[in-house]
């Protein structure tokens, strides 16, 4: 397979002053200095996921300083191997402004769907090898050997995967301590980590250490030979706002902060993963701790949800605990859709999902005060203060919908809406200023 | 008309230390005692809006330190004449949670609706009467005279409506500012309030003030002798995110403390509405300010929403606002629902807004910690852990929806989902916890 650059890895050019042809163009994406980016990345605080093998790839960094970046996961399940449809999930990514792709395939041959995927998309490409490595075995779980937990890490660095979960922060300590905690209630949603289960399940049945903890090392040597991102996954994510920020995730974080310190010693880029479900009030103390326990390596959260009782809605809870969560430093929204706890999403939920997590990140970055974030909104602003609908369209998340909605109640006033027709407040204002009567009556 | 009660105002009687059984109905709800509530009412620092004439409410509180209400807009308009069509909303409102009403017909026999909805619902309900003068009038606006303008106050005050928005704060000094900062630019999106808007029209058109602002002692001797709850209205809201915090809106806001003042004094309550658009990172210090600047009266926002470019998913961009606004102390959130900015709302569009603002409020709930605001959360993450679908289902805040997702997707393993099948990391850490094996393989 063609590889784009055999020399340094991005870690080590950075810490050597370069600046390479992928720093520069996520530079250009951010609108910074690439010898901003540069220092980022050699200090760790921002991740340019980019496999030397992912040649299509269209490189953007994972930082806390940068843009906020969205992730959308897709793949086969057991009950629905359609790789087919979920190539549409791809195809849909790339179109709605998604930065990252994760292929969480665990059924069929998702060796032949994950290449076509590297081959085929611009967008960062994640994977989980916890999920392959059962999804391959012809075995029972208690015979899956140490070495195949790892090999899927290789198998996957070489198809050019650009970051890969790696649920290496479950130790068997921390699997006793969920047992104990689950046992005495003081945790109500034992694991929620479909990757963290896999490893639970394996280390009850062997009695083995977690081979991703225990063999680290190795994993981080394939990892610096294929420059492949560590996405430092979290099994002890709380699955429910009763467990958040309790001592196993908390627990847990402690041990990515060391693992986040081993990797930029080996020249491995990484990013740590965080919740989950989540109050509100919790979600900025969070972003500090683990920017602290972390050496403010890029955080990447799957929500957080703020509340538990919205199943079919998720992508709206999530959408408020991202943008908040990213507002207060988290650098990368994996996104949620309305099927979450229900289904494996279908294409509309998908693109529900990945709306939803639009908003919430440019939401967060206007906050941020990310360079230009606002311009955007100042235009559809203008727009709207000239009753331009063509450029209200054009600016919107969703041109589609937005057409689609004004298209289906056509006013009889043509500048107005069904809402206020004659009434319309900026119709009005904007006739008084310009000197003429309004014509409300 | 038949009437409640005839002797003290709520806040009369709070102030002379009498349990009004409206107060005592309202605080079951909220779970305190009745005294604590009837002191908030006596300082103006929570409003219980009920007017004697409506007999069929149950009645509430909104205050900083309250559950978090939710208000749904409705009514004609003069493309959409269809009062039917705005009941069906009315009971919608009512099914799905919703606290507060606003009629805010502007077209056909408002009047008549108005009267329905006051004897057929629970909920309270507010009107603004500056769209009715209007659409009562039969004549140039320029032709409304500031009589026609109190008018409107008296005979909503008669019909039984129990707040109504008061857009009092808009003085003929601060019209002139917006005319300044449109001009200039200092302001992108003049006024988009539409109340404010038509008192801006008549007050161009005719040189005079603001007639709810000169005569607010004849608005407020209307409400005190009817029990109707000023809602102040912002007409200077801010239309978009570059628009907000600046000093059309916070000079409102210091004429709409000083009306709070004015306001108890006259034994009548008052609630004080907000933004509007609004970067997220603005919002908890404008609840701070509303506090101080009004005396901590319940704040009412619309929205906030967090960017200008969603038209189609202004509920998610007023989800995020409202619950970050409502966790600082909101206390108030009006629906927003994706028709937002579109067209009128249908009755999908209402019931995806009404469940966006239950998500913002519960989720604002839960972190401000209103006593026993989590439960129905931990039921649901028990059920979860417990796989039992039938709960889920039975405690979503859409249980339709929740139980139409699984029914499309069925999964072979009875207790997952299409997700994960057997690979569900609930299913198999249950497993393990309780000795058995896992069956992922």
């Amino acid at each position: 397979m063609e590889q784009r650059r055999t020399c340094k890895s991005q870690m080590e050019a950075a810490r050597s002053g370069e600046i390479t042809a992928e720093v520069r163009e996520a530079a250009r994406f951010e609108g910074i200095e690439p010898a901003l980016l540069r220092d980022m990345i050699a200090s760790g605080t921002a991740a340019l996921p980019a496999n030397r093998r992912h040649l299509k790839l269209e490189p953007r960094a994972v930082g806390r300083k940068l843009k906020t970046k969205i992730n959308v996961n897709m793949g086969t399940s057991r009950d629905i191997e359609d790789a087919e449809g979920e190539l549409e999930k791809v195809r849909l990514a790339e179109k709605l402004g998604a930065h990252a792709l994760m292929d969480l395939s665990s059924a069929g041959d998702t060796r032949r769907l994950r290449r076509t995927i590297i081959e085929t998309s611009p967008l960062m490409i994640g994977t989980v090898p916890a999920y392959d490595t059962v999804a391959r075995a012809n075995k029972p779980l208690r015979e899956i050997t140490s070495d195949d937990w790892i090999e899927s890490v290789r198998l996957h660095a070489e198809d050019g995967v650009d970051f890969q979960t790696i649920h290496a922060g479950l130790t068997k300590r921390l699997a006793e301590e969920i047992i104990q905690r689950s046992k005495t209630g003081a945790r109500l949603t034992g694991l929620v980590s479909r990757g963290g289960s896999l490893l639970f399940a394996w280390m009850a049945e062997t009695g083995k250490e977690n081979p991703y903890y225990e063999r680290f090392d190795e994993v981080l040597a394939i990892c610096a030979e294929h420059e492949v991102t560590v996405s430092l996954g979290d099994s002890c994510r709380p699955g429910s706002t009763a467990d958040s920020s309790d001592g196993a995730q908390i627990g847990e974080l402690i041990v990515l902060g060391d693992l986040v310190q081993r990797a930029r010693k080996a020249g491995v880029q990484t990013i740590v993963e965080g919740p989950g479900h989540m109050a509100l009030d919790e979600i900025e103390a969070n972003m500090a701790i683990a920017r602290r326990l972390c050496g403010d390596a890029p955080f990447y959260v799957l929500g957080p949800l703020t509340t538990d009782i919205a199943p079919g809605y998720d992508h709206i809870t999530a959408a408020i605990g991202g943008a908040v969560a990213a507002a207060a430093g988290a650098a990368f929204l994996c996104y949620v859709t309305p099927a979450e706890h229900l289904r494996l999403p279908t294409l509309e939920d998908v693109r529900e999902g990945i709306i939803a997590s639009v908003i919430a990140a440019h939401s967060a970055d206007i906050a941020k005060g990310v360079p230009g974030a606002r311009d955007r909104d100042d235009r559809m602003s203008r727009a709207r203060q000239n009753l331009d609908w063509e450029q209200m369209f054009t600016l919107a998340v969703d041109p589609e919908k937005a057409r689609l909605y004004r298209s289906q109640s056509e006013p009889s006033e043509k500048d107005s809406c069904t809402m206020c027709g004659k009434l319309c407040a900026v119709r009005n204002v904007n006739r008084v200023i310009s000197g003429e009567a309004s014509d409300v009556l």
